[in-house]
């Protein structure tokens, strides 16, 4: 059971909850995250007395630990939040958002040269690893810092928003000085630590779906960030665990209107690794936004069978053209712009 | 290894076959499905000469037995099956196929009101349980030979087609004499003897997903029932078991376009069994058809709160025509009728 | 809602019942399994009297239709149900059950010299099929009953209790004249007609987990068999479909502890198909037996890369030897005997 | 595809290989992961000329990025690794390590009172966390540096080796002052940025699987530490994520004697994490030892109901000796001490 206090709250006032809670005779802990301050009882007591607390000045309201998606909760009548994403676009209005770009920043030309082709074809963000998780050590781990600064030299060029990966609590203020958007991949989804760190700056979160992450879970770690201060948290569903093999994962979309219906963030849908071939992309891309989804994130690669990492799944850039094309019809019959 | 013979081939070609493995002394079986004659080798030999088998008469290739689509295998420049649905629709054209109806047929009067409604609001067949799989024992397991006839007044009344589980091979000529097409049910789609005894009549047979059914699982599914000669095979995705939850089954959208660029046979959705949730049924039935799907599955009963099977993923008939209304953007941005 | 009548209840009584669930304005289902009439009601209705149910003459409970786990649920104090496997042995009392044999039935000859091999070593039966579920049409099918003549012979020669599948409720009645007991496989724990059908009958059924069934879906299987009249059901673990891939099959060994504290039935364990390789068969039949199996099934064959069928699986008479060697102290462990 | 350079091999041998790269025109990365330098092949070309890489001077071999195990391979006649838990015990010998204590360090009284018991029972090493992972922001993040202190009293006091998480890299240091063994939690292990941490210290690390980690997955996170310098990695079963709901996870034991197969780690099994039920752990912690496993670590608390996490899997004192007790027979089946 958690006591979460209203952010209002001054310290007396929770002193004073406190107070009842060792009257109580109940085991308790008080937690800050940052923006929120709650008291969680960890000594479960039969001796609480639950409508006490509820009306004790400041009290928000009495939840499970399990169970609280404060910040975001969508309530009736409520919109998506919408997100900047970089100056000029946003994420979570009426028009979607395309992020595209190769899976690592390989060189400054060919990211350039990817960036300047899904601009013109649309996209309004550039993706790019700088960072990469690898499941062996053995595997490029991306360019750090130069993959940055080519990055944002992407950036300048062609007035694109730059979503890159933070792996890492000690790199989050280097990434965030030149991304716009910081992404926690799925193999982070569940380090906490990371969230928490990326809650405490400014810059919008792309936070990727863990290969196993229950949606209850996927939406306690969008609340990490907000708890930590940082409401412009967009989710992303890339896939799933399951027992297909066709598929490096299973898309599992309809955690996509699921996600409307309970919170404001904005969603969005990666057919790249969410399915893992680059054939299947065009079709499931259509199918994310037909559901609801807010927008894309596509690996594309001048040459995609020569992309260092992800070549199965990443798409050319007459495949993006033709995928972009597609995309019309089905953003106006979900009533979305393009 | 599996030598597949031409179906045009005659016994002493077979006999001819028989007698080269005789000579490598290899160990084989012939098995006849119906529509085939195959020579499995059962007794791996290294003996044995492919080439020389390639070449014996009346030999159309050599196989492995795990992975033959020798039916509905897709060719550069094929299209997908035409299935006919009754006698005025199909299935596998431009034409999307919408099936409805309750899960349950409850009584004459509830089964043809709701046939009446998906009628009207475009739907070309109606589903309904005469027979039904049930987990417990203790559940109501359909009404049987009278729910097959109420089935029957409802197509005389409106026109629709009857689509209509079968769960046993001795129920096969009964069903077929009243449905449209049979349905194989997921529990049953891996029921070997009921695949081959749908396959030995003439009706179509829609076919669903099994809940663990890897893709090439459902395929060879779907080759019983063409190997016992019957070609008109309707495949149905409806969600798969994964560690999700908060959905009754993860609909797993993806098969739809990597069907379709493996096989002939059309497939069809269904989003009720897929979410288990009424509220997801609309946005998921969008995604389907954006990703290729031939047509759709949905459970409809004038109640749903009142429905005695499925109540949860059941939608009413207002908001069936919601559906229908909002499908008809997504058909043509896929470049379908409706 | 299910209303369960004692089974020693009138018709009289049962009709008390529906007249008072008519003056409820219930909407509801007689269902008479054999062994059991319940009355679901299928139209939930707020005016139900619950209590004034439960107090109706022979009204022996009210339950949950998804829940109930009648014929083989454990009370205090309760031992695990001791069933017969052919003229001597049994399976749930002290002595561990070892039953082995080769997938198919693949000749007479080979049958005999596994089963003389088995027998020796302390196997109490001898599993074979001589009807084969396959996932592809083309791969060979069994024999079908000279497979069970062989079988009836290797009794005969060596006192073997023999175990063998059935697929097709019309086949029950045959396999049963040959069998000791009859084996529902994975394929199959979901097809409620069989599992009616083998309840009809009186010998024993081995009934295997599905490949993603439930630990309810698999009791509830089990149920459906005992509310047809026969209570002689040996469950079977087989391992479970995840994404792990080095393995054929998740071996999910919790369940045999978890089914001694819901069940009296007695569960076995098969570690050929729930891991699919014969290096892991030796330490998971360990496992099985620490954590409580009752016995385990095996495939084993006189040259294991020579069975036509679960070549990989399957060991041969040798490791079979040094398993059952090995078998002993662990058996001694858990205080049973062999 | 990489080119493993050998360890004593200089940066002159390095440079002729990145020069015969050079001159086939492949796109490449030196990696240098501390323990070993390896050159992956970023950019596939048909025009490399393996066989005279692999005759370059200092090359090790020549292997796939994506499936090297170099560090731990078992070979021929390879023992399991014994790796040292604090002083006077080990893992991966003949006696087995059972590692015992809280889910988290709640105090120092009770920290204390449970170290004595489970000492006296048998336990070589404690077990408690005083960094803990939470799925929620608002549950109770562990008493951080004080939980360590109170780790270290109980050491002095009762000569149990420490076992605690670090969930960050900036905490390695830390946690490394204080804990005899460092654990890397399920939600850490594809954190390749904490595994490479971890492997840069020198103190025993722990590696629990992730919750839908392949094996190949959990070797190469293995093999992170490895590659780090830090040989000394213990791997952990603690149970998978799948379908099934009447457990937290699925204990999939299997990977116990697939691991020794193939790799010289040791591995044991968490059975209360595993089944996330009290009454599982004892019977699983028997399958465990009886399938191979080298040790335990099950949670225990002196009053498990009152536990502030995990209290549902914890076992009290007097379980754990019944525990304990029983363990004997099944470690001298299994040819080992206790």
């Amino acid at each position: 059971m958690i006591v979460v206090m209203d952010p209002c709250g001054t310290s007396a006032q929770l002193q004073h909850v406190v107070s009842m809670l060792d009257e109580m005779h109940a085991g308790y802990q008080v937690i800050d995250t940052g923006a929120r301050t709650v008291v969680e009882i960890v000594d479960s007591n039969s001796g609480i007395d639950r409508s006490r607390l509820e009306q004790a000045p400041m009290v928000e309201r009495i939840g499970s630990s399990g169970d609280p998606v404060l910040a975001a909760a969508r309530g009736a009548g409520d919109c998506t939040r919408e997100i900047p994403l970089g100056k000029t676009a946003s994420i979570g209005g009426r028009k979607l958002a395309i992020i595209a770009g190769p899976c690592s920043v390989e060189s400054e030309d060919r990211i350039l040269e990817t960036a300047h082709a899904v601009k013109e074809l649309g996209a309004v963000a550039l993706r790019g690893g700088a960072f990469k998780p690898r499941t062996s050590p053995y595997a490029f781990q991306g360019h750090g810092e130069p993959g940055l600064e080519w990055l944002a030299r992407a950036r300048e060029k062609t007035g694109l928003a730059i979503v890159t990966e933070v792996m890492r609590c000690e790199h989050v203020e280097l990434v965030a000085g030149y991304a716009d958007v910081l992404q926690v991949g799925s193999r982070n989804m569940h380090n906490s630590q990371l969230l928490s760190a990326v809650g405490r700056q400014t810059k919008p979160v792309l936070l990727k779906r863990g290969w196993s992450a229950t949606l209850q879970e996927f939406l306690l770690a969008a609340e990490y960030i907000m708890a930590s201060g940082n409401p412009n948290v967009i989710l992303c569903e890339r896939g799933i665990r399951t027992f297909e093999q066709y598929t490096r994962n299973t898309l599992a979309l309809a955690v996509v209107p699921e996600v409307k219906y309970r919170s404001t963030l904005p969603i969005i849908v990666d057919p790249s690794h969410g399915t893992g071939k680059a054939d299947l992309v065009q079709p499931m891309s259509y199918a994310a936004i037909a559901c609801g989804a807010d927008g894309l994130i596509i690996e594309v690669h001048r040459r995609p069978e020569k992309a260092w990492t992800d070549a199965f799944q990443t798409i050319g850039h007459e495949q993006f053209r033709s995928l972009m094309t597609g995309l019309r019809g089905f953003a106006r019959a979900a009533d979305r712009e393009l």
